[in-house]
């Protein structure tokens, strides 16, 4: 499996950084391919008609994807967040109807959560929902959501109107009327991914695509699996600046003898080395803790009981440090040349940023360790 | 001046980010209103009919321009590399002439200095002239040259054919015959700025063109100016970085409160208005140890015994470091906003990466620092 | 004047790093010799005795003591908070006789400021005094004061008894009835200076020891002197780290050459001496600005006005930051042995652990930095 | 088991960290209870009649020994150096007898590997070894062996004397005639560990007492155990730092407030918990992969040509860096009182800082992963 992937992305991502990076049309002609290669939604599980691998495994599958084009690769794992929530919390027809069309169509599943006013904060969330017989009635103003446009599915956080303090996730086919599009978002980087501006107005959809359970703890179980993918594609990026420096350093001349036998040299490319295995395993280890949750019969009590883990936060936080830190060191290893575009090393630096900012910036995750794991001393370990 | 300076820059240049980011073409009409202002190169002495501010207040100049545009900032202040070479170790006439024009003007003046396989080490420049008659011919590559298209005068660093440790100085008028722009950077950050790659044909020039003393060190001793300044962008910066957040963090709301009275915002916003202080008395002290050289009646016996300054060089990397640190924390700030091109963080980031780059990288600082001011024991202090 | 300090420091300090930082008693033989020298108090003004140096002389007179040893260098300029408070709030008399005394006989000058529930929030103090006919008596616990026990007086903040927000500052004789050392602190660095816990019970001064003004502010005024002197000793500790480098570089081999020629080892040092330049340009720059407030004909309505100079915060964090930079790095430098006692790195890494604690951590000084000067926009520059 | 230990420190470890920080005598008391409590050298095979935890497990074990004294915790592992080898590359007689007594006895293997000139790199070693009939006699001087005083037994690095390139480990028991304590080092931290300069004057074992192997690549194997035990001390030195923070903003009040509720506060937490849990999961991972290895019926081949293991170089570096960066959190965490030795964290920043100091300072680990697994491009992944 990961020898696919990394042949796919060796022939069809890798040697395309400028298309991905200029915000092209999405899905671009790479997604269709990936399904091609029968690798979409490659955690799916196989009762389901996917291939079923877990989470740990993705860690590596998102390296090599993200070693290619790391906007590719966020808007081919993304849906994990919102498959995950459907898998647990959507009732059996139809996680069934929605995860095998997403295996045999490669397909997407975008999730509307953020708000203008609520980004970190979901509790503010003002989308609402009234019900209207045995269908519900969904209406509000999202943020960010990448894949929206293209999705077959969207996963929306709003409000019951009736009881202000339920949220709920209601699952709204992308077809269904009343899904607008505002904008796309011009990012700073991944831009090889495309995020939007999204608007629902009362949108109806049968009473039974509202998921089981509060919203927002469900938001938070599926965020681990897209929380770890994240941290993983600093693996990746991490590891495209390792082998750029050392191509650069090959033929690159410092006071007569090649840069690769310079002492500095070893010391930057030892130290991105050693992030780069700490960042990997990291993430494998917040992997195979929630695998091992998903591996019960029934995972939800347990995975409802703790919520987000700390492993996925740590992982998703210290990738973001550690890839910045390898965004750093990049950014002053080519000399001018890396100040343009000419190089692709400000490609890289612009996409490592976002680990540290997406779902959950570092000011919240700290928070969240801190409030989840600290406070309380039982939970210390 | 300061103060028609701030003016100039409120009016002109802070709102349009926008345009100077889009590699508008050079110069820009921003260019000719810095003229029209009386304030284009300030720093030429009136006796060449220019106002004479010195480089002390130059850093406070630098300071609000690029508070502005930085790249705009640096497109005006560049020229001051060659205008103090000229000043220092042209023949009065030469100077007379060219400083006039530049003052009168408002034109620049470009340096054709590194070369695609002598960035940081100087030494290895391929550029050669030869002597015909009362001529010299000058020919060769350059990579990285600022304003050279548009400048009028291009001061060009070549080795003597005949003796292959011979570096010179060289003015070549921009309308020489051989004189080309091979292309434009496409650059990463400071695209208010025009850089360009050159080549010089058999440029034929007169003899007297020739600035005195050796090329090497002429340069050195004008980076001192330069490097001072570009440290002072990332002051302008980084007052730029706090006053957005500033502004962010009036209307942002955090737990029910405005992000204003946040202790953990406070606690960056503190940590920037110390390296804003910092950085300013760094490029201001060493701003003043340049001008106390260059008040002497003669200067230019002390500054080729002194070659590069270690203060320009502490600035520069010091100024690198902490806006590069000012950069990380602002690029934070924003939330998933502030990765998008809808607000302006992005840019300044990109652009705080060049001051830890230009004119030396931070390893090549720290070189010079250890090789002139560490190993010789008598001039550590 | 600086080279009398140079020399001192070389024959006095320097050689007895052991047998400062064995905490001895206080104050050593070191104090006298350096009122012997001349030297002690050297900032008191001329018209009390005094040597009368300005801050900005004072920083290189720190630095060179604290090379020596910086637990010396801060009980000999910590009276500087006191003269300064003396100088500007005391009643002429009291001012001239307890500053000229201070000139005259080389003794020092405590502060009683500091609680135990009083740390970094001076709001907070609980010592009280009272009037009765024409004293008043004083009384409160007091927690980090140096110099307290051999100190001839001590300046101590306390409320009105009668007035809860009234804070004074209340000169004590240090032989007053009822002033008593509760214990000496057993410091971690800096332990050739003496801190002690005191208590004052019942202590009687005359009225006229109660010094002009809100006592909190002539605290806050005074501060700018001692924080920009504390700021100093890390230049001085960082320059004696740079110098033990260069000793140990000389005679260690790395891969067959000298240390010295190792290019990861020059990066280093590169760096440290960059640090100490923007140290010191920093401090000197923090120094002139509080000159500049003294030589007005009568300083204090301006300092008032102002209060906490923000240079003189910016000083006092940025090289607590850096010193601990060059402490970070020093404290690798020396293999292990420099994890030994054999090797005085250890001392100097302790040493400069203060620096960023003492007078307000890192935490309160950003606090200042932004409630002062960053959020009223007017400030800011 | 980790039960076991983790009573064991509560009781007699944590609670006496001024006894372990006083370079008590070796070996402490607290040695023989380890022993009495069955758990000491833990990691001896059950067929030598040890108790047989793996590294993995061995990494907790360390934690919490850690959390009570690092010291301590550090000369209770340390034997896990030499016993590796003497498991992998003894005799079996040998190897059978001394790890039979080792875990029978509770006592220690000592490594007499670094030299005065032969700190890291250890093919500067000069002690050597004749060949006398069915003897070697081993002469050198050693500069850092931990428990070498109180060891059972050492193993010696030297030269065969008839052959320069011929590194050898050779066994000499603690009471071979010619073994000498030089001194014992007063260590800046860890001082509940013992340490030694020791000298081998014509020590005569028996040949069957040299390790089958090349003697450089025999350590290199054997400190993969031992670095990872290393870098999981920083974790146990953590957890205490988090610990006594909480303890302390319990009832320390800033601004009116408990600290606990502190912003700030809770983002440095919430950092130093990511920290946490990212140095277990790195110091689980090197150990695991090591007990891979170990797991093979023949180890010795495939760690031979594996050698050092990349994810335990990771392993040390990173727990070295990320320990010090809460050594620095926490040492600004405590006001003046964490600068006193009333309060344990200075204590705890000395034991941090050992870390990225022994069995390679951070500088000679990132030319080891440069050189191992960066410059042959097959190794990179």
């Amino acid at each position: 499996m990961l020898d696919r992937v990394r042949a796919f992305a060796d022939a069809e991502i890798t040697p395309r950084s400028d298309y991905f990076d200029s915000l092209p049309e999405a899905p671009t002609v790479a997604t269709a391919r990936l399904h091609e290669a029968g690798l979409a939604n490659w955690w799916i599980p196989s009762r389901y008609g996917g291939i079923g691998a877990d989470l740990e495994e993705s860690v590596d599958i998102v390296s090599e994807l993200a070693y290619g084009d790391a906007g590719f690769a966020f808007g081919s794992f993304l849906s994990i967040l919102g498959t995950t929530m459907l898998r647990l919390c959507g009732e059996e027809p139809l996680a069934r109807t929605h995860l095998e069309a997403l295996a045999a169509g490669g397909g997407s599943c975008g999730i509307l959560a953020s708000e203008e006013q609520a980004g970190s904060e979901l509790g503010r969330i003002a989308a609402r929902f009234t019900h209207d017989g045995d269908q519900v009635v969904i209406s509000g103003d999202k943020y960010f959501a990448t894949n929206a446009d293209a999705a077959d599915l969207l996963l929306a956080v709003a409000r019951d109107a009736d009881d202000d303090a339920d949220f709920r996730v209601v699952l709204v086919p992308r077809d269904t009327p009343g899904v607008e599009i505002v904008k796309r978002w011009d990012m700073v980087g991944m831009r090889g991914s495309a995020t939007y501006q999204a608007r629902l107005r009362d949108c109806a959809v049968p009473a039974a695509h509202v998921l089981r359970g509060n919203g927002l703890r469900n938001l938070e179980i599926g965020l681990n699996a897209s929380r770890i993918l994240i941290a993983a594609t600093a693996i990746g990026l991490a590891r495209r600046v390792r082998d750029l420096s050392m191509e650069y350093a090959a033929v690159k001349q410092v006071k007569g003898s090649a840069l690769t036998g310079n002492a500095v040299f070893a010391g930057k490319l030892g130290q991105i080395e050693m992030l780069i295995d700490v960042m990997r395993n990291q993430c494998r280890a917040a992997a195979a803790e929630f695998d091992r949750y998903m591996a019960a019969p029934d995972p939800l009590p347990s995975l409802y009981r703790t919520g987000t883990l700390r492993s996925a936060l740590a992982a998703k936080m210290y990738c973001g440090q550690a890839g910045w830190q390898v965004a750093t060191i990049g950014s002053e290893m080519f000399g001018g040349l890396g100040y343009t575009h000419d190089h692709p090393i400000g490609k890289l630096v612009r996409d490592l940023r976002y680990v540290g900012l997406v779902e959950g910036g570092d000011d919240v995750v700290r928070d969240l360790l801190y409030s989840r794991f600290v406070v309380p001393a039982g939970k210390r370990r």
